[in-house]
């Protein structure tokens, strides 16, 4: 059994093409069918503002399979501690024994998650895209643009966060490491005017993002929403959308943007669906397509398959 | 952040009266209504003939909470593998950091399973019990012995088994290791004829006990049914029952000797119940009682941070 932290981890594995493919290949099993993936076990810890979700899938013929255990204690930044962590779990699928801990304190799961918002834009978005609206300033705001840089040739920013100082922030971070063009805007809507592809990366517990300001063509990834109480779309969104995707329909239902439209009457495609079927997919540079993401175990089986193959030939 | 391996484990915890406690304690607070435990995480492995469960709780006010992962893979044996796994990993409940990881292989949750069975007794069967009936003959029919004597002062033991080959060695193991007199019968019933106590620990699919078994003032334990398709008691033992326990209601009927009775009309309490309020228990030496256990996240966390304290102080 071998045991890798964080570092060795991030020395391995990057936001490039390789882990993409692993990603894709994740998701493209999920749409073949070919995996199996329990519902999410997820716990509070009220007293100390805390919750961990366990995650798993199986891809069937898959040397290996992740469970990967996310605690989030939010008073952790009082205490100098990051909020998020973790770690992943890598058994043989054969015997059920432990062949690797991934000690990667959240590292992974930022990256599949930065990679499933690359493969939706990959697969939805306009070849041509070039400008991204974000909605957000965290870490996710950076490495989803980061990653769409992987699939489209992205040249500009259009940052919006509630907290004008870390927009800021973003922007320049965004200019000096990624040599883009951003700029920091005073509402979504205006984040949004120029956008072909939109991505918010909020906690929000209310809309960001309403229909009215999605311009024609572009494609909008929700990766936000990961609990009941989360939503970041405006229902007309979801209803008005030419072509709707979400990761994996039961969880968006129970805990993504679906479940803010219980009455959704419509086409909604999984992501894996979308991968095997190009036909799901716009047909036209005028449509609006959205992409609503939870983050699945697939993802996280996936990426730690690539891990470690990374780490054991290293 | 500390690694246990599971001989450093097993030679801190044992089968004795602090194991008892401790695992007692975490059922009273389940019984108090300060226990966080989601229902289990659970998936196939159909290509291996594999599964594997994850059970997790938290106990208010504990320091730490454990994530147990068991992975099963039934055709290990021919590979010269046990069948059964698995880890703890313990978290503080506070920062949600990884505190310890306990590879101990299934041991912790033969003992808190041990232990459960023995609480169980306690509880519900008659001070003066003596003589214990065990159908099955493997690691638990052992294990559920051995814990029965921290509660009762057990002498004899009587015990069927569909391979009367692996019964007569349980026989002889029982009798050299615990100097106990033990019997072997041909059939459940004979064994049950002069028990105090009965314990089924088998993978049964039909069940292995009936009403017409049972002799007045028994009590019976059923710790083998942990899935939907194992039940080891006649639906008639749990309806005619007096006083009718579980270890967790939800669990039971999803996967425990409830799933089979859907339709039973009859108070069943919890153990946690149990242990708070002796109002519950028998109230005569004619009555029988019965409890049924499915294996509960709140016996891992409550063994997992008695073992953590164990080791970290030796």
């Amino acid at each position: 059994m071998h045991i890798y932290n964080r570092q060795q981890i991030a020395d391995q594995v990057k936001l490039d093409a390789a882990a993409l493919e692993a990603v894709e290949a994740g998701f493209a099993a999920l749409g073949r069918g070919e995996v199996e993936m329990p519902p999410i076990l997820s716990m509070n810890i009220a007293e100390s503002n805390g919750e961990v979700d366990v995650k798993t899938a199986h891809i069937r013929g898959w040397p290996r399979f992740a469970i990967k255990i996310s605690p989030g204690f939010f008073d952790n930044p009082a205490l100098g501690l990051p909020s998020l962590n973790g770690l992943m779990l890598l058994f043989s699928a054969k015997t059920g024994l432990v062949d690797a801990v991934l000690f990667d304190e959240g590292y992974l799961t930022d990256i599949r998650t930065a990679l499933a918002g690359a493969i939706a834009a990959k697969h939805l978005s306009r070849s041509n895209a070039q400008s991204v609206a974000v909605i957000g300033a965290g870490l996710q705001a950076e490495l989803q643009v980061a990653a769409l840089r992987l699939v489209r040739d992205i040249r500009e920013v259009h940052v919006y966060s509630r907290d004008r100082h870390k927009a800021e922030t973003y922007a320049a971070h965004m200019q000096t490491s990624y040599g883009l063009s951003v700029s920091v805007h005073d509402s979504a809507a205006s984040a949004c005017k120029q956008a072909d592809i939109v991505v918010t990366t909020t906690p929000a517990r209310e809309p960001v993002l309403h229909w009215a300001d999605l311009p024609e063509g572009v494609h909008v990834t929700a990766m936000g929403s990961d609990n009941p109480h989360k939503n970041e779309l405006q229902a007309s969104i979801l209803a008005n959308a030419d072509v709707l995707v979400v990761d994996r329909l039961s969880q968006s239902r129970a805990l993504g943007e679906l479940h803010h439209s219980p009455d959704l009457q419509r086409e909604v495609f999984e992501l894996g669906n979308l991968i095997c079927n190009q036909q799901i997919a716009r047909s036209n540079d005028q449509q609006i397509t959205v992409c609503d993401l939870t983050g699945t175990g697939v993802q996280d089986t996936a990426i730690a398959n690539y891990a470690a193959r990374l780490l054991e030939g290293a």
